[in-house]
């Protein structure tokens, strides 16, 4: 197991990984009713948001305009880049160019050529990142939407 | 991107991912109140039930304790099987020799060396695996407990 990593190091990590070209993210929501759900689909690192393509009739869609919680996972298990995050708009695909543009330019699709689609912009409250069991202490970046460091 | 795969192809993919050595399992849970939890844990496969081992006061210990329902993740975000599952049951680490010799025998450590943890066993209700957009027909491979081939 490597050594742990600095608070520094985590942040500069997480935030090149969130930047990565075609990255996707594991979006867990819940229903009103207490269902988790999960799936993955692509990201977008915009401003300091993740954004996110789906269908607006999709589970996920329902629950986040629901109760605008989310938690986002990026990176294989044993690297990892956990986000609390809360929703703050969500809007047609076709409806914001500037964020459409910034979309495609990081993803590896565009949702603008399908039918349905909402952007959701999730805005971090917790952010946090470990690889192996000598990185839990120490993995929280960001605490009530301000990083750490 | 390659040729969609047919179900029995699926399957046997998704039997052959769960029963890996040192493989982690996504972990989607939800409080009483909807608040969406995730987390990456190690996973073993033991007579068609995934178990999990976690602290006896962790969220996703006390959501699985509190609702008895998880969506669960392996593989890589692009070659996935999701398992919604329910709680079947819950013991102590030390409690269930030949559930703790399963889960040592699969994954990289061994829970019982640890005090507080709980081998949390759940029971897949639909399971399905998808590669990419042109494996989400067919994606599908159990429905109510029981498999579709």
């Amino acid at each position: 197991m490597a050594a742990p990593r600095d608070l520094a190091t985590r942040k500069a990590d997480a935030l090149a990984l969130l930047a990565t070209p075609a990255i996707d993210v594991w979006v867990a929501t819940a229903s009103a009713a207490g269902a988790p759900y999960l799936v993955p689909v692509s990201l977008a690192w915009v401003g300091e948001r993740a954004v996110i393509a789906i269908p607006a009739d999709s589970v996920t869609a329902r629950n986040l305009i629901a109760n605008e919680t989310a938690r986002l996972a990026v990176g294989p298990t044993r690297d990892v880049v956990m986000i609390d995050a809360v929703l703050e708009r969500s809007v047609e695909v076709g409806a914001d160019e500037a964020l459409g543009e910034a979309f495609a330019g990081q993803a590896d699709w565009d949702p603008r050529r399908d039918t349905g689609y909402l952007f959701l912009v999730l805005r971090p409250v917790r952010t946090q990142a470990w690889r192996e069991a000598n990185e839990m202490r120490g993995r929280t970046l960001m605490r009530d939407g301000a990083w750490e460091i």
